[in-house]
């Protein structure tokens, strides 16, 4: 199916099956697709945290929008991005670069130097701003890859970010949980959305033609 | 083709061949994907502006990164979020949602009163922030389905915003320039990417198994 038809088929389930559980392969697929996202600098600013476990789910819960969803769902994945840009970062990114490339070290240390003056120049703040933005495009290549493999999900932001970063010491990692996509089969009696329209808005308002 | 296929087929294209142009059936495949991303309580806070105008296009190469890749792509897609939420747009969206699932209006007031209560008491700043991020799960699916039908694209972030935003207009209309898709088709001479190995960090660095 194409990915217009995946897009139609998804929707964010509200209640899921806890007996059925994603397979290996098919989570595999699925952070795959994450990982090939393309992201600035190709410094891929982000981690996926993946959470089968039940019983940290069930920690996970506290404060949580989908408390449900979190408990009944067959994984979570948690995308964190990193709490800054260092120059330490930037260079392991690009020796990586140049190894996989077969290429000299220091190949890219034009561009990195630019790199590095760029974000010196600005706040962690402004750091995790642009990690955060950029941890969204795995985010839709998850969403995009579960459909395709009729896996359900829900893409969430409402959780306790602080909570997460705790339970999952993320800080100490240097990431900041940012969204959460929920893995599983949905439970089609209690899943209330699953017979209703997909909405949005008309083509003609979505695009402006210049 | 799968997803994973088709986002390691593509990659980031440094040089266009000028004379070759997207279709438009291709080119409204790429904004469907767009539109149908999920977003934030389904408010699709974000539009997508499609710039084919040649002479729009050599304007807005100004202090662009990749300002040969504005000149020769076929289209440039300006991804332009929100520059703050509303209780009117709130209403607007779930007024709609109630006319195309043929529900009473205002069947989801309790919701949207809880929505306008959370935004009421951020910044437009916040609000802004928030926008941006939901721009890019369409920006993501729009890449994946240039990718789907073996049209080339460059995300980017290089360019410069406010004077973007001057040209299109996007002030009056509510909306800030957040990233860029160019999508045509490359010029393999001087595309200097094409054949270089894509570098991504290895998986288990990627995720981290809790």
């Amino acid at each position: 199916m194409s990915l217009i038809e995946n897009l139609n088929w998804r929707h964010a389930v509200k209640a899921y099956n806890s007996t059925k559980k994603v397979s290996e392969e098919d989570l595999n697929k699925i952070l795959e697709a994450a990982r090939l996202a393309p992201t600035s600098s190709g410094l891929q600013p982000f981690r996926v945290i993946v959470v089968e476990n039940q019983e940290l789910k069930e920690k996970m819960v506290k404060d949580a929008f989908n408390s449900e969803v979190m408990r009944d769902c067959s994984h979570v994945l948690v995308f964190a991005a990193w709490d800054s840009y260092s120059n330490e970062k930037i260079d392991k990114v690009y020796d990586h670069h140049t190894d996989v490339r077969d290429l000299p070290q220091g190949r890219f240390s034009s561009y990195t130097d630019m790199l590095k003056e760029i974000y010196n120049a600005q706040t962690p703040e402004q750091h995790f701003a642009h990690t955060a933005r950029q941890s969204y495009i795995a985010f839709a290549l998850a969403i995009a890859q579960a459909a395709e493999l009729k896996i359900d999900s829900t893409p969430a932001e409402g959780f306790n970010n602080q909570f997460v970063d705790e339970i999952l010491e993320l800080k100490e990692q240097g990431l900041k949980s940012v969204s959460i996509l929920y893995l599983g089969y949905k439970d089609p009696e209690k899943d209330w959305v699953s017979n209703m329209k997909k909405v949005r808005i008309p083509m003609e308002e979505f695009i402006i033609k210049k």
